[in-house]
């Protein structure tokens, strides 16, 4: 996290899917504040659709031109709509702030009642940036991909439809680690560590560390347990044997089907998501109000 | 577990489905046996198909009919074997005697090698008898319900084929315990509670106990945790949110769809499972080995 | 837990050691009201100096003597107060209530604004009676005790001020179970598996249930995990090596030290801990205070 | 790890504490073959003392002297011996080479009957260099340090005798992370995480990360989890009451208290320990071997 001074002109903006009334409105309160300050704001075309944002005084653009077309990205919603946010952000760089509707996130750490005051602090370049990793997700099948996808929080190698266990073999950096039978593996980032990985048994990753961590799910030998591997690591998962078939999802989307000589391959992937903080931003405040820690510190 | 002598006459074989050549080679070593100590060997259809068992020396009945018609099954094959005839046999309270083919089981306790040894020692009365709980799965709609199963591991509530965390409600006894968000959640009885159980971070009950465990599986809060129920409790789910489809699973079955409005009701089954065990069963000798605790003792 | 109407007539008091002024407060509160009932309030020695309560209209009797002398007593403070209390009261069987002074607790389940109004329902006979199981733990050398102890949470066996594990054996019911090497073993109650057994790992187990958990600390072998047996079960233990000082804990009191050569027995108590609950008592709910567990369900 | 060629002159040989008559066999065995090629043996003068190593054609050194008096020094016994020779290795960067008497080990992966090809492979240059964190400790009082050690696995914060928790406050780079309540900390290296964080519940780090990990012991709130941070963070930890006295220990050494209002400085060591691993070594599959992975991968 880098103290960086820059100036934001363009700003977009981007809604939770199905975005209700309190979504809209803070949208709204956005647009009309940039308008004051002489910005200029936009909106994709799917966002504006679901929050009924259809006044002649904001641009629109498609979702994947947002990136090019913005200095900054305001995405308004919860960590959910930041993760699809981040797969259409990453490639251009833009800087993402988030502002949580519902529930304070990990990603999503602005609160609505101070929104523009926090914008006004961004614009006046205070604010820090922070990288986070994001995963670069192939099936390859006889060396050649037929499916790629990229993740901000974790890869899910699962068995489906199947109430049976999985069989697969894992393999890091060309070492051959184990044969794991189990539900599955949860291949996460730092930011994904905090997510399904922490559900599942896996510990904590500060964002800022440059590592992976795999996390096996309802593994059915006692000694299976999550590693936490280099950032630079190349993971490639085969199936051992092929009773039950098994799929993959990157961030929780539709789940691909993992055929019999496939190769699962997960690595860094060479874009990162540029989140964006307001002052005031710390990675264990958000733990400790997301996870119920306790803090008698002051 | 109590010792009682009793005489048996009428002694049924079950084999593992697909059943290879070395479980024939036991079923044939058997057949010999009793066929020498005069007494009426009896093998269901579908494991003489399976074993391809086809001589006229030995008796065939339907599989549900093996209760009624044998005073001792004996079931070759591993746990998975022994977990299919349990639905078969419990009604009757035939006791079932274990021989594994392939890895030593909690349940299929006696080795081939020993399997004519033991044998002996069984007719001749020197054995223990071991009562295993069972689970009644019903489904309800409107109060009447539309599916029942028997369990004698464990009923699995999980996401079916999605990625997505499911949310329930679970009544135990009556009491509102709370609302989870998870992949699902395990109710098994002490014999499941070495199996799916225990890959799901629950502990290990002594099959003596009368109780039932229920293990959540990667639940969001991480206050949630197994928690050991009386064998008395009757224990309702349902679903608090639809967005994802639940299923029910009994034994690791095909599982069965739990729509919206539907409850989940799993209580203790009238029937246990009788498991006969020639002398030198260990409960904690089976936790050794299948488990790898370590044993300096003697 | 039965519904039984009785009469309480000598209802004795009993406060947290270094009671505090809102425990003085509560305890004055009761006094008055069970004057005012024509009832016969008593007070242990220790904590009439405590909560300095020095009025003539309240009889003293030892700590000791308070169980013969009573037919029901409050306790103010907290959970550690019954725990303390549970050692004295459980040989006369006495029903103890549970007023906590502080945070509401598993045990002490009456807040301490509506003490007035369930101490009435109380004396009305509107109650349930929730018999707790306790520990009987002995030391013995040559087979002749040298330490006997009783609990209500637990038996701690533990490595004293070293930061070395110990290596022991133990055995449950006369079978050999395993040799751990462990920082030590938790060996809880019910009501005690919601306290340190919780933390080291271990299952919540229903107050109903007749079973004791045994939850290794922080073992060496990943295989060892916490084991639920029948309440009846005699639990041995001896160290394997003697290289670390182990020593053993009741409730949270004074360390004891385990010699070479000596063994911990520890079983059931015959005695229980006989909970009086006023209405409204709920096992789940104080779960979902103490745990923040989530509760929709209303 | 980098392939390096270099020649190694004088080579010491340590032993474990209490040597044995195997350590003394592959000490004299080294020691001919170190002659035999015309190199120079160099041992200290308590493990010359430990295992009977008293013939003049070897030089003895003090122990603190042993790391610039030689090139490289083979430590024969087990992960211990190594512990305690990094201690005094470390400053000067001398390469460590582990020769296992008794169990392989992690950082000791050489077998005994190999010793002398791997060596001749070593001389000839075939070798990784395997550099591994270490944790530098203080105990600062009104900011003057009044204990420092340093660690190759862990600084273990506990409570000492007792068996009370400890209650303290948790600070990483600046950032109040929480204040917590439990048995105490592991804060360990990643050739720790695979020592008694495993044991405590914490992940694995394969060594190449530059990482830090936190692992609660017991903690009294179950939202208390593992978490990585970056080998660069500086760990500061206070009591937040001192009911019960901690203490501090690093790499299980002996115990130092930490008194009121002192602070506890964890951070990494400026030196590293040099681990010269001959051909052949894989950090997993010293994981396969030591915690029994499954390996079916050929």
């Amino acid at each position: 996290m880098v103290q960086v001074a820059t100036k934001f002109k363009n700003i977009g903006l981007m809604a939770r899917m199905g975005a209700s009334a309190p979504v809209r409105e803070t949208l709204v309160l956005i647009i009309d504040y940039l308008h004051q300050r002489g910005l200029n704001p936009l909106i994709d075309d799917a966002s504006a659709a679901w929050a009924g944002i259809d006044t002649p005084d904001i641009q629109k653009v498609t979702r994947t031109a947002m990136g090019d077309a913005c200095d900054l990205v305001v995405v308004v919603g919860g960590d959910g709509s930041i993760l699809a946010a981040a797969r259409d952000l990453a490639k251009s760089q833009t800087p993402v702030m988030g502002v949580n509707r519902g529930r304070l996130g990990f990603l999503s750490d602005v609160a609505p009642e101070e929104v523009l005051q926090k914008l006004e602090q961004v614009i006046n370049g205070q604010y820090t940036l922070d990288y986070r990793t994001m995963l670069h997700i192939e099936i390859k099948h006889n060396g050649k991909p037929r499916f790629e996808a990229m993740a901000l929080n974790d890869c899910v190698l699962h068995a489906g439809k199947s109430v049976h266990m999985i069989d697969f073999e894992l393999t890091i950096e060309g070492s051959q680690v184990h044969r794991q039978h189990s539900d599955g593996l949860i291949i996460a980032t730092p930011t994904g560590s905090t997510a399904y990985g922490l559900s599942a048994g896996g510990p904590i990753l500060h964002p800022s560390i440059d590592a992976i961590v795999l996390v096996p799910l309802n593994p059915h030998a006692l000694s299976s347990r999550p590693i936490v591997v280099s950032g630079n690591s190349e993971i490639k998962i085969k199936m051992a044997s092929n009773r039950v078939d098994a799929m993959v999802s990157a961030d929780g989307q539709n789940s691909v089907l993992l055929h019999e000589g496939d190769w699962l391959h997960v690595r860094k992937h060479p874009y990162k998501l540029v989140l964006l903080h307001p002052p005031g931003y710390d990675f264990y405040a958000a733990c400790r109000t997301k996870l119920g820690w306790h803090n008698d510190m002051d």
